[in-house]
């Protein structure tokens, strides 16, 4: 890290102009990034598919309270095995429940939409915040992403490239380390894919115990990677954490660089708190780090953000 | 519909037995007729992908009431742009939301775990019902599910095959119509395939307006159908009505037949009120009725069902 | 019905100047005609207190959709009797639940917060609308509530004045028609009382079956009966309906005028959907139609209502 | 404490047969100790409402979370001043929320219903917790409650009798404290008194910050305070913190003696989680430590609980 740029307001606003794509793909565009991801690009990837071998991206559901779990996602029964027989219809036996999350913070998997964050009072492409209504977002909402997110899939082990079992609290992955994970997987990061960058949050928890990231710290990119990120045309980034590292920064205007400068600015959405242990233990077994990968955001009109289970397929 | 057999509870009960999958793939398992994707199934399927273009089959989040929707899915805001800077974090400007659901039910496009229906207080496979807990089901729950069904999905299209916008709220659909579907369509359903079979619920509800289904009718697969799903190996059957007719019928014990012999009997589970209109269109378009189908339930465990967004690849 | 006058938006704004309590209190106040209760009124209504006997008015909770109940109030078990230890917790057994409303609309019994509703884009009191943020109200909030609303009650049971068993759906409450309800209870509605004026919609129900008041209309005053109300000093009003008849009247700008006279205008707030069968029939079994009433809000910072069940005791 | 007595199994077995109450009232009886709130009772106490004066005791809704509530309770607004002209509806111009709470728990003013705790798989008055069902409770839910406690509040205020600003951790309040702050009081609790011991927790909360009761511990009664309970006919017993201290007894089936001898054994229900500062201020100020108490929970059938703000009339 000491050879990282310091992470001030100024920095930050200098790194805007080199990856901001406002206006790129028309002035009423609400896709962004997704842009990059062509019917070609399906298509290619879904050619490549060798295994058949299905894992789940999405970690549990995560209804139980923890250091980072404040708000806990809630699943409810509304009828068990105890009263089966639905009142009023002869012969309905049936187990009935309810499923609901404020998915934003470091617990849920899920997708931001472009209407998550705003920077001095826009959106991405330069939509007003005063677009996201008390009653629903009118732009930049999940609706942009209801035929799912189909493209290729990258796996950036960081732990594995760096030769730790996982990412410390403290660490701030560079375009180095980037690098070095791409070579070790022995690809090229491309346009239109989605980037799942690995830092280990499963096997720390496991050594480690529960943490408030706000307080142990958690690894993610130094905003040096945007541009980056932006050269390579990923389409999606996403974490086991948080993308942006934790605590915030302590720039005034820049809190979360990656979230601003990424969704805000180059429309390049977030997938966050991922379980990629299993995918990076199956990447390494067959020393492959690419796959098919299907978002499939549920299409509700309007939200700042959707749970999600990528699946990635080999 | 004259020449179907009567619905009786005899003659769901002699269907039982011909389509019975408990204890075929282990006493403990959960899986059900899933265990017929295989990843041979996974690999040629998305080697016959060819122009990558993806359609979900999600129907938008239903928020708002409806005679077909008592319980209205919620979507609630928690911050929007009219006041984004979260307290205390300096810098911070973000909008926030709630999404919530108690998907089973006539509106909400979502699959059902093997919970979710018992006959005669047992549940796929011979698990008591008392296994569903009023905290969660401890089996047959969506957590078998985690990484999420990818195989063929294959699309009858009936109303096509029969000459009609859409089928009418007293149509029961017979093996005959679903194998002129499959003439039509120039394919044979096969093992591990997810059928969805379209009945034009869309198309009704733009010519005929919204209907509660209990009194209106709406179309589904007469119980002769499920011999004839057991016979082919479908692992997944869906529609964008409910599978099951409407209303229910007579049958004191067999208010559902498809629920009761697909999910309970054959562990083979449903997905229900999917937006296929699109996908019908599609499919007619470039004369081709199957694709790459992935479908990622919430890893909620302990969960009777999940709303979905399936995603159709081609 | 024939001789009230015809509501237009000019009569609603003529009614207004009659009505208007912003600044009365100061230009800070958000308590509204609840200024009207006092230390003296609270004592010399307790000290009225003969029988001790309660009646509580709030309705079922109404977890049931209905024609009148679309968006259903929520009451889920978490852990039921089947399987009540608590993890992780020796000996701890235990039942527990969740109970949700938006409590708005015809169904749940639920006081209304002054910023409930808006006229031109303002609040009781002239503040702005837009104090009422996505992330809960600045102002006219139930917090002024905190501390209950504790005084007279008056029962007015127009039914019985009109010498029916209850009030049809097109039926709208005129100033003589209370008058006759107060002349028959034999007092007069006074400075902090809280008014209640009884329909019969439990009696509606019982012999018409469920309706939707939007298309078969319900019971309520005519705006002819703010002023009336205003002259009286009534801190708060409530009925078994929505204090508005229904359908909305059809003045393009005053679709709710006792709302938008009386929460917004005179800052006396309402009560709805209570459950005042019972209470009716007290009344008329004692011959006496007024009790001390205690209403007691959820003390929710920026909630705009809050479902509750005001305890009548005689 | 040091002469207090050891709380194990044998000891609180002990303590049952001395308050048990079942079948006191009736082997159907679903009321418990609500039967000593007599008419003549309520009559007597609002006969001494002298002042006229309300406090509400209920605690701000809290959503927040902290280290005492883990699952915090919701209050979500549903369309605000940004947005309030309604779709479809000419002229409505609304702010609408929605409120949600399991209410349970360290945070919110609750009251139990007497099927929240089980003992040896029974309810109050030999009730089997199998008649909680997970559609809800079949018995002693809060519904018997519907038409409100009202009866003589009595504040005991320990710390102010035992000269401190609020009880530590390790407290746990005896016989001998409670009769001191009686007599302190100058009055004697009597049958049908709903009883409200103030430990200061929001005095101890603003000395030494949040803290999690379970690691930082709660005052609450000794189980040997509940057959004194029991033989002054102590109707509801209320508390800032939640009546039982915390940590839990290490007693293996005895975890929570006061809710399980009392809510179970005595059909005594608890009030948790109140705001009793401003009331033991108010109480000290007027040398009084009775009142009118009014509770008014939601009229939910099947629920084990319910939010409440119980309304104080001096």
């Amino acid at each position: 890290m000491a050879n990282l740029p310091e992470v001030t307001d100024e920095y930050c606003e200098s790194l805007w102009s080199r990856v901001c794509n406002w206006g790129r793909w028309g002035v009423d565009d609400q896709l962004g990034a997704l842009n990059l991801v062509t019917d070609d690009k399906r298509r290619r990837v879904a050619a490549g598919v060798r295994r058949g071998v299905a894992i789940g991206l999405g970690n549990p559901w995560p209804v139980t309270p923890a250091p980072d779990n404040p708000w806990p996602a809630e699943h409810r029964m509304m009828r068990a095995g105890d009263d089966p027989d639905y009142p009023g219809v002869q012969g309905l036996s049936v187990a009935l429940d309810y499923l609901g999350v404020a998915c934003h913070g470091a617990a849920t998997s899920h997708i931001d939409a472009l209407c998550h964050v705003f920077v001095k009072g826009r959106m991405y492409n330069d939509f007003p915040a005063a677009d996201v209504k008390s009653t629903g977002a009118l732009r930049n909402d999940v609706w942009p992403m209801r035929d799912g997110i189909v493209t290729r899939g990258v796996l950036l082990d960081v732990p594995r490239a760096v030769g730790l079992p996982y990412l410390g609290g403290d660490a701030r992955i560079s375009v180095a380390q980037l690098e070095a994970a791409e070579a070790a997987a022995g690809l090229r990061v491309e346009s239109g894919d989605v980037l799942v960058v690995h830092i280990g949050r499963e096997a720390r928890i496991a050594a480690e115990g529960p943490f408030d990231p706000g307080l142990a710290g958690l690894a993610g990119l130094h905003p040096e990677c945007v541009p980056w990120l932006h050269e390579r045309g990923v389409a999606v980034l996403g974490a086991d954490g948080m993308n942006d590292p934790q605590p915030n920064w302590t720039a005034p205007r820049w809190p979360l660089p990656v979230h601003y400068l990424g969704i805000c600015g180059m429309g390049m959405t977030l997938l966050h708190n991922l379980e990629t242990g299993r995918l990076a233990s199956y990447c390494a077994e067959i020393s492959q780090w690419s796959f098919l990968l299907t978002i499939a955001p549920l299409k509700a009109r309007g939200a700042t953000g959707s749970p999600v289970n990528p699946i990635a397929m080999f």
